[in-house]
């Protein structure tokens, strides 16, 4: 079986001039589809290989295409290389077709920074990673989610409704994230975390595949080791799309990163 | 005098190949910056020009130099014509210097929508527009915000508390904005709008520039007449940095545009 890892997922090859073979995992997906935070993570491990500074800060993706899991193409290139950060375009293709294209803010972010204000950060909630239950590969749409077998994805108790048909109403998931073999997170991983969760519209009524039309990561700080907790968290369905946000905290509680994604919803 | 109407700061003239140049007005801006929304903005009246959908629904820029007021030339790119959607690359550039990097999905907004789902939209609060206090042209930290001359910017009371160096703490800032001539808001403006308050860290602690570093703004529905309520609130700041969301309800009521942004900060 071939190795699943993070690290092994988003591997990528250079080829020359800025391009990188990859190959998206069959494994990652919801539905048949490649998750969209692991292939913007993807992307950025192509940007790390280029950029001038280590660590994205911002990266801001839309969405083209599903590629199929195999063999896709990344191609990056840096806009400005500047003293504090550096601007990258960055473009996954499969067989020619463009499937994403993002662009990132990277700099270096500092080991030993604490945050200087936090009072606008929601509450993660009291759940201890124990305490949270892993969710099955099977949506409850339906679909296969095979993805949920290469992570530890964990829901508070009271994010569950969904899963018994008695979703709350507030539209809210909150729980824990860990990679399979206790890898630490790293800015890449954020990537992904930030996009993990399952639509927190299952938390208002249920619907099949939510395909994200944009996504927005900033991360904000390294993370400590050990699974992060995630709040997930959507506001207004409206024009048959939804928009969510996403807040990720490391072990020690503090916001390591958070994001924004505009998709598309049957409902309404 | 030049014409500052909206309309007027953000016309773009077609050069061929999806170029386009425009004249950045010198009033439109914060310190002798122009304002990162209205920037975006502007490149989304060229998106419009070519794009084969006519509102943008998703914009993200990345901001790598500031221009100065005067000739910029935009550059368009459609990456896919969808049947429901649409995506481009915007570039914004001075004297060949690239200053924006900007992606946008277009789509058309349904006028006869109405939301489906709100309950995770925040409290917009019951301030009347009439009841807030208009900002001057005057930053609290000295910088000439030659940009409120322009607009009819007005904040709630208890947002009003930096003027007086008497930050709430929230980091919230919330009022309206109108149009100066009285002019309806359209998905062009309210890409400005998700950044035409000043920074919500005011109402936690008074800086110098913050200048934008990323900006993604959804727009959600077409908005009714007359001005719109906007909450713009800070959440962390940490490693000088600091994110930024932003709500605007048109004059009914409904939620029409929102946004996030990651600014440096000199704090901390």
């Amino acid at each position: 079986m071939r190795d699943a890892s993070f690290d092994a997922v988003t591997a990528v090859r250079p080829l020359g001039d800025g391009r990188f073979a990859a190959d998206v995992h069959p494994d990652w997906t919801i539905g048949g589809k490649p998750n969209g935070g692991y292939l913007l993570a993807l992307l950025g491990r192509a940007v790390g290989a280029v950029s001038p500074h280590p660590h994205p800060i911002a990266a801001s993706a839309h969405f083209l295409h599903s590629p199929e899991p195999g063999l896709v193409e990344a191609r990056i290139e840096v806009l400005r290389a500047g003293r504090s950060a550096s601007q990258l375009r960055a473009q996954l293709g499969q067989e020619g077709r463009p499937c994403i294209e993002a662009l990132f803010t990277t700099s270096r972010l500092d080991p030993d920074t604490k945050p200087h204000w936090e009072a606008g950060v929601p509450d993660p909630g009291l759940e201890r990673f124990d305490d949270c239950i892993r969710i099955p590969a099977a949506g409850p749409n339906g679909l296969p989610v095979t993805i949920m077998e290469q992570v530890d994805l964990r829901l508070a108790a009271d994010s569950l409704g969904f899963a018994a048909g008695r979703p709350s109403g507030r539209g809210e998931l909150r729980g824990w994230l860990g990679l399979l073999d206790d890898s630490p997170f790293d800015p890449l991983s954020l990537i992904y975390a930030v996009d993990a969760f399952p639509p927190a519209t299952f938390d208002v009524e249920l619907s099949g595949w939510v395909p994200t039309l944009e996504l927005t990561v900033y991360v904000r700080a390294l993370p400590a080791p050990g699974p992060v907790q995630v709040r997930h968290e959507a506001h207004l369905i409206d024009g048959q799309r939804v928009d969510e946000a996403c807040w990720v905290w490391d072990s020690t509680g503090r916001l390591v990163a958070q994001g924004t994604q505009l998709a598309g919803i049957r409902l309404g």
